[in-house]
C-alpha cells in the first residue's frame, strides 16, 4: 500500500483514476498544455527535452544504419491521397484541408500532411530511375496532423511530431528486412533508451496501415493494463510504387517496381514513458532521455563554502556532459525533494556541510525511493554514467516483470474478456477472421494488438469462434 | 577570366545569368527540388544535412544563452490573427487557411502558422504570473507557411524552415539586451560556422516586421551585389503583451506587461552560403556546415593496398568526427574530383600508391581551386579541424573583401541609383521619410536594407529628397 505521503498535490490516485493521475501528472510536470485550437496541444520545454532527447538517439540509430535526413513540403495536392486507394480511406476523413490562401480560394484544395507516402512517391518516381539509386534509405522528422475525436496530450492529438522513414528496395527480401530491421532498431531503442520493454509483432488485416501489405508493431503496456501501440513499420511491397509510377531501369534492360517499406515513431513515446514508469509521486524518467539527468540540492546553503561546492559539482558534471541540474533556489530542502520526485529526475544528489567534511555526496534513485546512498565526491562526474545505466536496466527489469505478470493465456472468449478487464493482455490462438476480431471489438472494446514472432501454439482453436486456429495472438484495450 | 574547363554540364554562366546559376546549382547539387504544391520545396538529403549543421550549431549557441526549446500548435484559431492591428495587416494576405476536416466545415477557420507570436502569447499569457515567472527564454525550430506569389528554392518558399525565439522580460532594459544579444548570436554564427560577412543593422518603420517596435536585421550581399535578408531580432514593447493580456504581479505588488521579443532566421541561410560562396563550378561549402567535410578520392585504386589505406584514412577520420566520404565507385578520378568541386566539398584528398610510398597524402582546397598540397598521412585526423578552419576563415575574408568592394558611398539619388544597378549596396543618409524609400522602390525596386549601428554621417542631407538627414543608410536591391 501507498503511503499518504507519496500523494503529491494536485494528481489524482493511479489506482482509483488512472486517465485522471496521467493528465494532472502532464499538466503538474509541466510537460505539455492544452493549445486554443481543437485537440492541440503545446509541448512545454520540460517535455520538449524529453523528445529532443529521443530525437538525439534514434537520429544516431537511423544514420548508423544508412539512413539520411530529408523535408517534405506539408502541403499535399488532394489528387495525391486518391491514388492509392485504401490509403484514401483511411486518411480522408480526417484531413485538415487548406482551401483559401487570405480571401482567394485555391484552384486544388491542399491536405494537410497526415502522414507523407503520397508527396515522398511522388518525388522518388522523379529521382529514380536506375537500379543505381537504389536502395532509397530517406527520414524525415516533421509534423502531422490528424483531426481526431477524442484527444489527450501525446497520446492522440490533431497534431503531433514525429520520425518517418520511407524506402526504396531493389528486391523485396531487401525491403522486408529492412522492416524488421527498422522495427528492432525501435525495440533496442525502448530498451535501453526507454526502458520500456515491448510487445512486437505483426498486425492483423484489420488493423494495419491503410496501403500497406503488412504492418509491425511495438506495443507497450501502460500500468492500467492498457495497451499503447508506440511505434509501427509497414511493408508496402510495389503498392505505392504501382500507383505513383516509381519505376527503374534494372541491369538486365527491363524496368521495374522498387519494393518499399514505412517506418516511424512520434510524441507518443512520451506517453508511453510516462504511463509505463510513473507512479502517485509522480514522474519517472528513464537517464538518457530525462532532461535533468541529476539535480544538486544543497543543505543548510547559509554554510560557508557549501554553495561553492555544489557549483564546483555542477561545473564538473557538465563538463562531463551530464545534463544535471543545481537548485539553489530559497526553497527548502523538502519541497525540492518533492518538486524533482515529481518531475521524475533520475538521480538527486544531496551536498550538506557534513557530506562536504567526509568528502562524499548523498544521493537517491528516483527508481529506489525512500533509499539513501553515497558516493565519494570525487568520483560523481566518472559515476554517474554507469548509475544512470543501471537506473534504466532497474527501470526496465521491474516494466518486464509489469508485463510479464499482466498476459494471461487464455482460450475462450469469456476467459479473454475477463482477464482483458482486470487489466492484461489476453495471449490466445484466432482463426484469423475479421469477425471475430470485430466481435470483440463491438462488444468489449477489445482489440487485437499484435501477432508476436514466436508462435508456438498455445491452442489449436479460435478464442473466438472455436474454428481451427492460425494465428497466436495478443488483444488487449488500447489507448 | 574564367577557364573554359570550370563550367559545369547544366549549370548556366554566373556572371551571365546569376538567378539561372542558383537555380542550376540549386538542382544539380541536389540540395533542393519543387514540390508538387506551388510555391513549396522539398529539401533533400543534401541540402537538408546543411540544415541540420545550422540547427545544431545554432542551438548549441541557444542554450549557451539560457534558452530552452518548446513546440507550438502550428495551427491558430483565425481570431488571435486579429488581436495584434499591424501584425494581421501584415499577415493576413498571405496566410493560408484550414477550413475543413475531411468534408465538415470547422466552425473556425485555422491558420497555419505564417509565424508564431499570438498562439505564443495566447500561452504565455496562461503560464506567466508573476515576476519570478520572468524571463522566459523559449525558442522552436519549426516549419512555417506563407503563400508567395514568387518563389525560388531557399529564398522565398510557401513553406519554410526555420526557428523563432521568443522571450518575455521584465524590464524594458533586459529585452532590448535580448534583441541585441541574439542579433549578435547570429552574428558570429555567420562569420565562424558560414563564413559569412553581414550588414547588421536596424530596420526602416517601412521594413520593420509586423508588430514590431523596432526590427534589426542582418544582411548578407550575394555576388551579383543584391541584398539577401538573413535574420531578424525584434523589439516588441509591450504590443503584444498587451493585445494577449499577459500580465504578471511584479514585487511591488501591481500589474505589469511584460517586454517582448522575437528573432529567427531560416533555411533561407542556405541560399545565402550558396550565392555568396559559390563559384563556376557550383557550391563552395564552409566546411562547418558542410554534410561531407572532406572526400577521399583513392587514385590507381585496383593497386594493391590503395583501397585498404584510404579505408584505413576513412576510419580514422569518421573516429574523429570529421564528415567524411570516401567515393571508391568505379567513376574516374577526373569525373570525381568535379562532382565534389560542383557539390562544394572543402577538401578533397587524394591518395594513390606513391602518396602512400611517401607516407603523405595529396589535397585540395575547394576555396583554392588548382593549387595543391601535401601532408603526412599519420597527422591527417589532427590537422583537418584547424584546415577547415582556415578555409573557413579564407572565406570570410574573401566575401568580406568583396562586400568591402561593392559598398558606394552616395550623395544623391541618381549616384545612388547608380551604384545599385551597377551591383552594389549604396550607403548614404536619409531623412527618415517614408515618401523617400517608397520613391526609390516604387521607381526602381530599390529598398532600404538597414542603419548600421556606427551612424557615423557622411553627409547631412538626405539623398532622396535633400532635406534635412537622420541616419545614415544602406541601400540596395533585395531578395
Amino acid at each position: 500500500m501507498a503511503q499518504e505521503k507519496e500523494f503529491v498535490k494536485d494528481v489524482a490516485d493511479m489506482r482509483e483514476d488512472f486517465p485522471q493521475w496521467y493528465t494532472d501528472v502532464v499538466l503538474k510536470a509541466q510537460l505539455a498544455d492544452y493549445g486554443p485550437a481543437k485537440g492541440t496541444m503545446v509541448i512545454r520545454p520540460y517535455g520538449y527535452g524529453i523528445w529532443e532527447n529521443i530525437q538525439r538517439e534514434l537520429d544516431a540509430r537511423f544514420k548508423a544504419t544508412g539512413h539520411q535526413n530529408a523535408y517534405f513540403p506539408m502541403f499535399i495536392p488532394y489528387s495525391f491521397l486518391t491514388r492509392e486507394k485504401e490509403h484514401v480511406e483511411g486518411f480522408a476523413p480526417e484531413v485538415y484541408l487548406v482551401t483559401h490562401v487570405g480571401d482567394t480560394e485555391l484552384s486544388e484544395k491542399l491536405v494537410v500532411r497526415p502522414t507523407s507516402e503520397t508527396i515522398i512517391c511522388e518525388m522518388y518516381a522523379k529521382w529514380v530511375n536506375s537500379y543505381r539509386d537504389l536502395p532509397v534509405l530517406i527520414n524525415q522528422w516533421a509534423n502531422v496532423t490528424r483531426a481526431e475525436k477524442t484527444t489527450r496530450p501525446f497520446l492522440r492529438t490533431s497534431e503531433f511530431l514525429w520520425q518517418e522513414g520511407h524506402t526504396l528496395h531493389r528486391t523485396e527480401e531487401e525491403a522486408r528486412e529492412e522492416t524488421l530491421k527498422m522495427l528492432n532498431v525501435y525495440i533496442e531503442f525502448c530498451k535501453n533508451v526507454l526502458a520500456l520493454p515491448l510487445f512486437a509483432g505483426r498486425k492483423s488485416e484489420k488493423e494495419k496501415f491503410a496501403g500497406a501489405k503488412e504492418t509491425y508493431s511495438i506495443e507497450a503496456m501502460m500500468q492500467d493494463g492498457k495497451s499503447l501501440q508506440s511505434g509501427t513499420s509497414h511493408y508496402f511491397g510495389t503498392n505505392f510504387a504501382e500507383a505513383f509510377d516509381i519505376r527503374y531501369l534494372d541491369s538486365d534492360g527491363t524496368h521495374k517496381y522498387p519494393f518499399q517499406t514505412s517506418w516511424g515513431v512520434s510524441t507518443r513515446l512520451i506517453g508511453a514513458i510516462i504511463m509505463a514508469h510513473g507512479d502517485q509521486r509522480g514522474l519517472c524518467l528513464p537517464p538518457f532521455v530525462a532532461p535533468v539527468q541529476a539535480v544538486i540540492v544543497p543543505i543548510a546553503m547559509h554554510k560557508a563554502g557549501v554553495l561553492d561546492k555544489a557549483n564546483e559539482l555542477f561545473d564538473s558534471l557538465k563538463s562531463a556532459g551530464i545534463r544535471v541540474k543545481l537548485d539553489d533556489s530559497d526553497q527548502t530542502p523538502g519541497w525540492k525533494f518533492n518538486e524533482y520526485e515529481m518531475k521524475g529526475v533520475p538521480v538527486r544528489i544531496e551536498l550538506g556541510p557534513r557530506d562536504i567534511e567526509n568528502g562524499v555526496i548523498t544521493y537517491s534513485r528516483r527508481d529506489k525511493v525512500g533509499e539513501k546512498f553515497t558516493m565519494p565526491l570525487s568520483d560523481v562526474a566518472e559515476k554517474l554514467p554507469s548509475l544512470f545505466k543501471d537506473i534504466n536496466d532497474n527501470m526496465y527489469a521491474k516494466a518486464l516483470a509489469f508485463n510479464e505478470s499482466h498476459v494471461k493465456t487464455v482460450s475462450t472468449e469469456s476467459e479473454l474478456v475477463e482477464a482483458v478487464n482486470a487489466g492484461n493482455f489476453a495471449l490466445t490462438m484466432w482463426c484469423g477472421d475479421r469477425k471475430c476480431e470485430d466481435k470483440l471489438k463491438d462488444e468489449y472494446q477489445i482489440s487485437s494488438r499484435n501477432m508476436p514472432f514466436d508462435q508456438t501454439p498455445c491452442g489449436d482453436k479460435c478464442c473466438v469462434c472455436g474454428k481451427k486456429a492460425k494465428f497466436k495472438i495478443y488483444f488487449g484495450k488500447a489507448y
